[in-house]
């Protein structure tokens, strides 16, 4: 693993990863998440697709049992939430139990914190932080200092997005991907249900690509919007082609959205 | 089950809630989840707690095995997204599989359709909208008239969150619930390795309660915001005034936030 952050993954396979949002403030709806989707375009930029989410608990039992499952499912495993110093900061002694191994003081983590506070100022509370999974890898962490760590597969990335952002953007483009998803849209102001037949036909000419359709609704207004995803942006190109013909053959005005990817 | 939408809960028990969100373009954080949030607070306020939520992709498969699991290990399933007239709404089916029954056609929800749209308008597509797993109860949508439904503990709603919320707001109050969780917050500019000890002491005393501890980093300003959640609200503020005096203690200025519940 000396290159990189994952072992190498055979051409053509769908790299994939799941993302575990740890805390009862998401669940309590208190909070608004925001780290899944900052992640799932992060990685997908690297060639990397979530695809699956969980929002748990700050449970232990139920950390463990989802970290278990998740890291042999998926390729990569991210969690955000629950590595602060606080009594409610359980993810990483739950990481360590999930892997089967003692949590003990990471030195260089020590040494990070150490050089972060003033003298005096590293109580034992906040040495929990420098506390990992025996055999953890950093994930340098430039707002706070306090690292996110990784184990395997297992990415363990803090809940406050600017400090999950930071310490993500350090890492990304270590980890190794598979092909992009890439995507187009096309909006227009015509009902799902008018337009249905021919995009599930569309879909049907073009089974490698990806096609979504999401309504909206506004104070004077209704329409939707027409997602293409895949890998060949030739593909997608031509299909987009297609859609815009269909669109305006059913008597709309097909708006092309910003691109992603 | 006919004077509510559950069977009766023993008094003192956590009725939970799984949340399930059904889409693509969540994965792939091309659309923020809201529905998850809305759905924790709207179910918090009738005595349900989430207790884990998940975003599963448009897959059949992946649908119906997280439908299974959740509806034997929670009180309620929450399903959004994927009830629409087009090939990418699948979850009528899924549920439909889940539950090993077929999908037919809903007659009731036939005629919802038939007043809603022009003479004509009620084309094949738009008519999947009321195909639905046999023995399905109907969960009215003031917004576009296709409704969502219920079978057994799983209800069935759109992912346009306008729809959600409409659809939600209508069954809401026939739920049935144990105690609210009810929270309350203190926010103050210390450091949360400061208060860590203290407040992890806090959580000791009050073993009923759940104090979580939220750090926030601002451009000139950081600190951290305390929220001690429970049942019994005498409890909660007996925890809030000893919080407010440990904060005072170490130096900060306590500043109580909006109560929630």
């Amino acid at each position: 693993m000396s290159e990189g952050h994952s072992a190498a993954v055979p051409a053509g396979r769908t790299v994939t990863a799941c993302v575990l949002i740890i805390g009862n403030e998401i669940l309590s709806g208190s909070t608004q998440d925001l780290n899944l989707t900052f992640l799932a375009k992060g990685l997908n930029a690297v060639g990397i697709r979530v695809t699956e989410a969980r929002v748990i608990a700050d449970d232990a039992a139920a950390i463990i049992a989802a970290v278990n499952e998740a890291r042999h499912r998926f390729d990569y495993v991210f969690t955000t939430g629950g590595i602060g110093p606080t009594h409610d900061d359980i993810t990483a002694q739950a990481i360590a139990d999930a892997f089967a191994v003692p949590l003990v003081l990471h030195p260089e983590a020590k040494r990070l914190l150490e050089g972060h506070y003033p003298p005096g100022g590293l109580n034992a509370a906040r040495l929990r932080m420098a506390m990992m999974p025996q055999g953890a890898t950093l994930l340098p962490n430039p707002i706070s200092r306090a690292p996110g760590f990784r184990v395997a597969n297992v990415f363990v990335l803090a809940g406050v997005p600017q400090v999950m952002q930071a310490t993500f953007n350090e890492l990304q483009h270590r980890l190794k991907g598979g092909a992009r998803l890439l995507s187009r849209s096309v909006s227009c102001a015509l009902g799902e249900g008018t337009i249905a037949a021919e995009l599930g036909a569309l879909q049907s000419r073009y089974g490698d690509l990806e096609i979504g359709s999401y309504p909206y609704f506004r104070r004077n207004d209704f329409g939707v919007t027409l997602v293409i995803r895949g890998t060949d942006r030739a593909r997608i190109a031509a299909a987009i082609d297609e859609l815009k013909a269909l669109i305006r053959t059913l008597g709309g005005d097909p708006q092309e959205g910003q691109a992603e990817g």
